[in-house]
C-alpha cells in the first residue's frame, strides 16, 4: 500500500477545506456574526495546520496508486472532511456536541440534508451557509473537485477516485483525459447552478436564500435556511426548485451530450427516459390520491410534483407535511427513497441505471431457466452489458440489504415506531433526508440516540459512497501492507 | 412445448389430490359432520373427474419433458390444485366467499399459515383436518410426492420438477435416482411427522389436535385448531413444538447424512451451524430484551425459543402475542421472517444457505475492487461455487425485492397502517403467517380487500415456489409452441 499518496491527497483535502470555509467567513462578516466567524477561522486554521503537516510529511510520495488507494483515499477522505467540518458548529456553541455537529455535517456532504435540529432561523448566517455549502461540495464529490485542479496521479489509476465517488454502475470518461472529465462535470454544475440561483433571484428571494437554496438543489441534499423547508416560498419558487431538483436528478453526461450536439444519443438514453417517467406517473398517481386533501387539482398536482421530484432525486426539501398523506402515497414516496435518482447525477439512491439492469437481467434469467441451452444477453441502450458490471449491481443490491437490515436492526435498540426506523434509515442510506413518522418532513433526526446516529451517520457515507469505497476500509485486505 | 404432458401430469395431480381428500372424509364421520362431508365428496367427484378426464385426453403425451415444462407444471399444479381445494369451505358454507376460501387454501398449500378466520374452533372438524393436511403435502412438495410413487419422464428432465418445487439455491440428488431420492425424502419426513405426534401424544394432547399440529409443524405451516394457536398448551407441548420446528426447518439431506452415517460430513454442514447459531443467538437477545415482560428468565426464554423457532422456520405458530413485544425484538423476528430456514427444508423464506453465498460472494467482491487483477473465487464447504449458482442466488434476492416492493404498493391502495402492509407482505411472501400490528398472532388477515389478497395469494405461491416457477407462468418465452 502506498500510505504516502493516501497522506498527501488527505493533506491537499484539508487545504481544500480550508479554503471552502472561507465564503462562510464573508458571509459572517455582513452579518456580524463574530462568534460564529471566530469559530470557522479557528477551524481554518486547525485544517491548514493539520493539511499541511500532512502534505509535507508526505511529500516525497510515489504518485502511482492503484484500486485499493483510490477507495482507502475515498473512504477516509470523507470521514476527515467531516470531522473537521463538524467542528464551527461546536466551537461557536451553536450544536454544542460533536456528534450532533457530526451528524449535521456528515448529511450535509453526504448531501442528505437530514437534521438533528428542531429548528434553524435562530442559527447564525454564516454557519447556514456552511451547512448548506457542503450539499454543493459533496454533491459533485470534493474529490472530484481535486482531480480537475490538480494533476494527482500517473498512469491514469486516479480513474478509481471518481470511480469510487460518482454514483452509478458504471462510470466512463466523457473525454479521453480524466481530468478534462472531471473539469467539465463540474462546469455544467457549476453552470446549472448559477442558472438555478438567477431564476430563484427573479422570483424575489434573497440572494443568501438563494445561494443556500441552490446549493441544497444542486447537490440534492435539502438543508433549508427556513424552518418549514420550502412550504412558506412562493409556488413560482416551490415551481423553480421542482424543475431543477428534476434537472439534477439527471446523469450529467445528458448535459455533455447535448452541449456536444449529440442530440441522437440524448434521445436513446434508456435511464433518461424511465427517470423522467417514473417522475411524472408517481406525480400523476399521487395527485390522483391527495386531491381530497387540497382546494383544487392544481394544488394537488403542484405539491405531488415538488415532492416526488424532492424524494426521488433524494433532496428532500418539503412544501407540505406529506406524512399526513394517503397510505399509497406515503409507501410511493418510500418506493421513490430506494430507487433515487440517475448515475451520474449528485442524487442517491439505488439509481434508475441499476433499476433498468436489474429488470433486465431478471428477464433473462426467466429465459435462461426455461431454455438452459440458450444464450440471453443483457443488453442496455443496444449494447451488451459485460457480466461483470451486472455482477457488480447485484452485489450492490445484496450489500445495500445487508447494510439496511443491520441498521433497523441497531435502530430498534431505541425502541420508537419501526417504521420511524424503516424510513429514517431509508431517509439517510439513500441520501433524502427527512423520512415518515417521527422523522418526517415536520420532525427531525434529534430523537435518535447517538448509537442510533452513529449509525445513520454511517448510512449516509454508504449511500453517497455506493457502499463499497466505505467497505473496503473494514475489509483487512485493504490495509495489508503487501499487494 | 409439450402441452400432453402437462395436461398428463395436471390430471394425475388432480386425482392425488382426490385421493388425499379421502382422509378428511373419516374425520366428518367420526365426528358426525354431514355437511362438510358432502362438501367434500362432491369436491372429490370434481376432483376425479377433472383429473380423470384430463388423463384420458393427453394420454398419448410424449414422456419426454424439458426445463420449460418442469416450471409449468410445477407452477400450473400449484394454481390448480388451490383452486379446487378451496371448494369444501364454500361448498359446506363454512368460508362462504370463494376468494377467502383460496386465500385459505393457498396459505395452507404454501405452507404460509395465514389466515382470514377470526376464529377456527367453530369449525368441523373435518375441514380443520384439510385444512392442516394441506400444509403437510405442500411442506415437502406434491409434485415430488407424484415423483416419488410414479415413473415420470423419461430421460431425467424431471429433476426441472424437484429443482422448481424444493427449496433453495441448489437442489441435488441424495442417490444417483431422481425418484429414490424423492422418496428418501419423503420417508424422512413422514418418520420425523410420526415421533412428532408421538411426543405430542404422550404430553396429552387429543388425537385430533396432535395430527393437526404435527402437519402445521411437520409442513412449516402454521395453522392451528386453537383460537389462541399454542398458548392453551401445556410447556411440555409448547417444548415439543419448539424442538420439531427447528428440526425440520434443517435441510432434509442432513438426516439423510445421519441415517447414511456420514456425521463427518453433518459436522461440516455450515448452513446447519449457521441456522443453529441464529436461532440461538436470537433466541438469547429476545430472551434478554423481553424479560421484563415475563415472571422470570426462564418464561422468557421459553417463550423467546418457541417464538424465534416459529419464526425462522417461517411455521407461525404464537404462545404469546409478540407484537407487544419492545421494537428490538419485533425487528429482530421481521428480519428472522425474510431469512427463513435452510434450503431443502420445508420452511421459506430466502434460506440461510443464500444468506451465506450472499456474504461469501460481498466479501469476494470486495477483495476483487481492491486488487482487481486477483482471483477471488467464492467457497462453502471447501468447495468452489459456479459463478451461475450465485448469479441464481443475486437473481432470486432482486426478484424477492421486486415483488415485495411492487406487492406493498398494491396493498397500500387500502390505506392500512404501513407496518401491516409491510409484515403482512413478508408474512405471505415468506410462508410465515402472522405479521405485526393489525395481523399479528392474534389478529387475521381479513382486513385485506379482495385484491389484497389476491397480491398475497400471488405472494405465498412465489414465495414458496422460489418465485422463478411462477415468474415463467408470466414470460411470453414459456407459452411460444416452439422451443
Amino acid at each position: 500500500m502506498n500510505r504516502k499518496i493516501i497522506g498527501r491527497v488527505l493533506g491537499f483535502l484539508l487545504l481544500l477545506e480550508c479554503l471552502f470555509l472561507f465564503p462562510s467567513v464573508i458571509v459572517c462578516a455582513l452579518h456580524g456574526e463574530g462568534r460564529a466567524m471566530t469559530a470557522i477561522l479557528a477551524t481554518m486554521v486547525i485544517a491548514a495546520a493539520a493539511g499541511g503537516a500532512l502534505c509535507l510529511l508526505c511529500r516525497k510520495a510515489d504518485r502511482h496508486f492503484y484500486a485499493r488507494e483510490g477507495f482507502l483515499i475515498t473512504g477516509l477522505g470523507w470521514v476527515v472532511l467531516s470531522a473537521v467540518g463538524a467542528l464551527p458548529f461546536v466551537f461557536s456553541g451553536e450544536i454544542p456536541h460533536y456528534i450532533d455537529a457530526l451528524f449535521e455535517v456528515v448529511s450535509g456532504f453526504t448531501t442528505t440534508g437530514a437534521s438533528i435540529l428542531p429548528e434553524v432561523e435562530s442559527m447564525s448566517k454564516g454557519l447556514l451557509f456552511w451547512r448548506s455549502f457542503t450539499h454543493w461540495l459533496g454533491g459533485m464529490g470534493i474529490l472530484v473537485f481535486l482531480l480537475a485542479i490538480v494533476p494527482m496521479g500517473k498512469g491514469g489509476y486516479s480513474v478509481h477516485i471518481l470511480r469510487a465517488e460518482s454514483p452509478g454502475p458504471s462510470v466512463g470518461k466523457l473525454v479521453p483525459k480524466l481530468r478534462q472529465t472531471a473539469a467539465i462535470l463540474y462546469g455544467i454544475y457549476v453552470a446549472l447552478t448559477v442558472l438555478d440561483v438567477l431564476f430563484l433571484l427573479a422570483g424575489g428571494m434573497s440572494l443568501f436564500d438563494s445561494l443556500c437554496t441552490a446549493f441544497g438543489t444542486a447537490g440534492t441534499g435539502g438543508f433549508g435556511v427556513k424552518n418549514d423547508s420550502m412550504a412558506s416560498y412562493s409556488p413560482y419558487l416551490q415551481g423553480v426548485c421542482t424543475v431543477f431538483m428534476t434537472l439534477f436528478g439527471i446523469n450529467f453526461s445528458v448535459y455533455f451530450l447535448l452541449l456536444t450536439r449529440q442530440f441522437k444519443q440524448v434521445l436513446k438514453s434508456e435511464e433518461l427516459w424511465v427517470y423522467l417517467s417514473l417522475i411524472l406517473g408517481s406525480t400523476i398517481i399521487v395527485t390522483l390520491n391527495t386531491v381530497a386533501q387540497y382546494p383544487g387539482f392544481r394544488d394537488a398536482f403542484h405539491h405531488a410534483a415538488f415532492t416526488v421530484a424532492s424524494i426521488m432525486t433524494t433532496t428532500g426539501f418539503s412544501t407540505v407535511n406529506f406524512d399526513l398523506w394517503p397510505q399509497l402515497s406515503r409507501s410511493i414516496l418510500v418506493v421513490l427513497m430506494v430507487l433515487g435518482a440517475c448515475a451520474g447525477s449528485t442524487g442517491g439512491g439505488i439509481k434508475t441505471a441499476r433499476l433498468i439492469l436489474i429488470f433486465r437481467s431478471l428477464r433473462a434469467q426467466v429465459r435462461q431457466m426455461l431454455r438452459p441451452r440458450s444464450v440471453n444477453l443483457v443488453q442496455v441502450e443496444g449494447r451488451t452489458v459485460p457480466d461483470e458490471t451486472i455482477r457488480g449491481v447485484y452485489a450492490y443490491l445484496s450489500a445495500y440489504c445487508v447494510i439496511a437490515i443491520l441498521s433497523v436492526l441497531v435502530l430498534a435498540l431505541d425502541n420508537l415506531p419501526m417504521e420511524t426506523n424503516l424510513t429514517g434509515m431509508l431517509a439517510c442510506l439513500n441520501n433524502i433526508g427527512p423520512g415518515l413518522q417521527l422523522v418526517g418532513p415536520t420532525s427531525n433526526f434529534s430523537v435518535f440516540s447517538s448509537l442510533s446516529k452513529g449509525v445513520l451517520m454511517l448510512d449516509m457515507l454508504f449511500g453517497r459512497l455506493e457502499i463499497f469505497p466505505l467497505l473496503a476500509l473494514f475489509s483487512p485486505a485493504a490495509w495489508k501492507k503487501t499487494m
